[in-house]
């Protein structure tokens, strides 16, 4: 059985926000090393300071390759970065802390990219404090997505048995409507119907969600189910892949959650979200598929107003990893069987 | 104790739907008599219809009055409409279950108007049978907001311990966001805060959802928050009202669960509606607040595809006759303080 436990590279994120507490916190959980092998990539000094700001009783070991490490519940292994010899005040943006969570990032990624690890999970960085320190990425995706995409990149939100992607996400509430097309759902299906087979699901039901409320009922209110979802739907189907809906979209989530569909495309940002953080907030876990590698994030931010308190609640760190427990080597056989 | 509970007309809706069969099943649940002292709204022959098709040992009891209603737990009093002499076929549109239909709904209104019942709970009817049988009000809202407004009827959605308003419901995605103006929020507010006093809620604090994505995230993902909720809620608090927001709308509601709020006013219907019922999808009750009584209401169709089956699931039922036991005696003496 041990043989089946990821090792999985946990970055800490910005030294200066949550992300040093909640990964100290999580990985104090003995029960968490029953699915996972967690190596830590940080700063000796961010640890440590982690540490006493929550009071952990845990010790650190640092290792100079992921195969050193023991991964003995007690102890955190970690790789050092080398970047900052003293911890960076919490709360404040800063080129320094920038660059030192970039760089924890891309350490994990190269291990990840060489096979020493099998995944990562990562803990948040802060998009101002990169762009002080003239990272050539705003966030982790595009870091992600220049240095290890293997075909398109997909988030995925992970809460209880709920599997949601989304259709679009960054853009105002008032472009959604026109944004949506037929091509771009014909084109998530086969991506959401891969990624749920690499989670091990076998051939997938999807379930795409409707726009308008009651689906538009009949063109009552909305005609997009008419005119775009419902057929973009029907084409899929055509095509073999097993689609339904579009289905209202105050059902699609819980019928997900019923069991009647396999994972669910939402429309846009907040449509899943609702779902994902209303049913378990602190349970949410977003999934990058389309890697090289799996890679799984808690979804929330540095929370700078509370960062080095101690108080930032590690149970969306803890979700983050143990579903890179539970899928990181399904995901990593999937791709290699491709090859 | 006995006197707390209120007298709640129970309302079968459309006998060719599921509402017998539902208001059948919750009334043959003991538990539900501790807080209500519940009367149908029917025709003799359909509730023995839905007995049947539910295998139920209920007895049936005629009354004349509320008056004379005895609520034992067993036996369901019921007010006879006179309409049918013989049950509908079941799943089936047809002018007479609307005229029926509409007519125990229409009876209860009277009872609810002359005191003798104090709120109602409602099965429900359906819009194409209400039509066939030239019923002068297309839904059930059309017909409470005809017969016994108040002040401004509004819906508010309970699932656990959520209640969700709505700015605005059955309109197109489309059209939502430019649908949404300040003065709507202004002028909602104080409904809101109104309807949450009436259900007990003492000084309530109400948080305002965003509409964009992590609330616009100061303007880079749509404007509205800056230029029109924020000072929309800025005017609301001048004016004495406790708000809070733009909340983003995938934290609000848990926020809300967690008790930082008594009620969210969500912007349009998709956004409420999935927080409920992706969260309690069964347990969410409609309340029609606004009106010279509570009305309660399952979030459930005629469902005529499964009706007179017996396999219809009465838990929204229950959740709606149990809410307006909760409910109704408060508000009751809420409006009566008030006049």
């Amino acid at each position: 059985m041990e043989e089946k436990k990821p090792v999985v590279g946990v970055t800490v994120g910005d030294p200066a926000g949550v992300g040093p507490e909640v990964v100290v916190k999580a990985l104090a959980d003995p029960t968490l090393y029953e699915g996972v092998r967690p190596i830590v990539y940080a700063d000796g000094c961010v640890l440590e300071a982690a540490l006493k700001a929550t009071g952990s009783a845990l010790r650190i070991r640092r290792v100079h390759s992921p195969g050193q490490a023991t991964f003995e519940p007690g102890t955190i292994d970690y790789m050092d970065a080398g970047v900052l010899t003293k911890p960076v005040p919490c709360g404040k943006i800063s080129a320094e802390a920038g660059r030192a969570g970039f760089t924890y990032l891309d350490r994990a990624i190269d291990d990840a990219l060489a096979g020493s690890v099998d995944g990562i999970a990562t803990a948040p960085l802060n998009k101002e404090a990169l762009q002080a320190a003239a990272v050539p990425f705003i966030d982790h995706t595009a870091a992600l997505n220049a240095r290890a995409a293997l075909s398109v990149p997909m988030t995925l939100f992970l809460a209880q048995n709920l599997k949601i992607f989304f259709l679009t996400r960054h853009i105002p509430f008032r472009q959604i409507a026109a944004s949506i097309t037929q091509d771009m759902i014909i084109e998530a299906i086969p991506l959401c119907a891969t990624y749920l087979r690499q989670l091990g699901v076998v051939n997938p039901l999807i379930a795409v969600a409707a726009l308008n409320p009651h689906g538009g009922e009949q063109g009552l209110f909305g005609t997009e189910e008419i005119n775009v979802i419902g057929p973009a739907v029907t084409r899929s189907q055509e095509r073999g892949y097993r689609v339904a809906g579009p289905v209202p979209a105050d059902s699609v989530f819980h019928r997900a959650r019923e069991g009647c569909y396999d994972g669910v495309l939402s429309l846009y940002h907040d449509q899943g979200h609702i779902a994902a953080k209303t049913l378990d907030f602190y349970g949410t876990v977003s999934l990058t598929m389309g890697l090289k590698f799996l890679r799984t994030s808690v979804d929330h931010g540095t929370a700078f107003d509370i960062a080095g308190q101690g108080i930032a609640d590690a149970r969306g760190m803890i979700a983050a990893i143990n579903a890179s427990g539970r899928y990181t080597l399904a995901v990593k056989a999937s791709l290699h069987q491709k090859q």
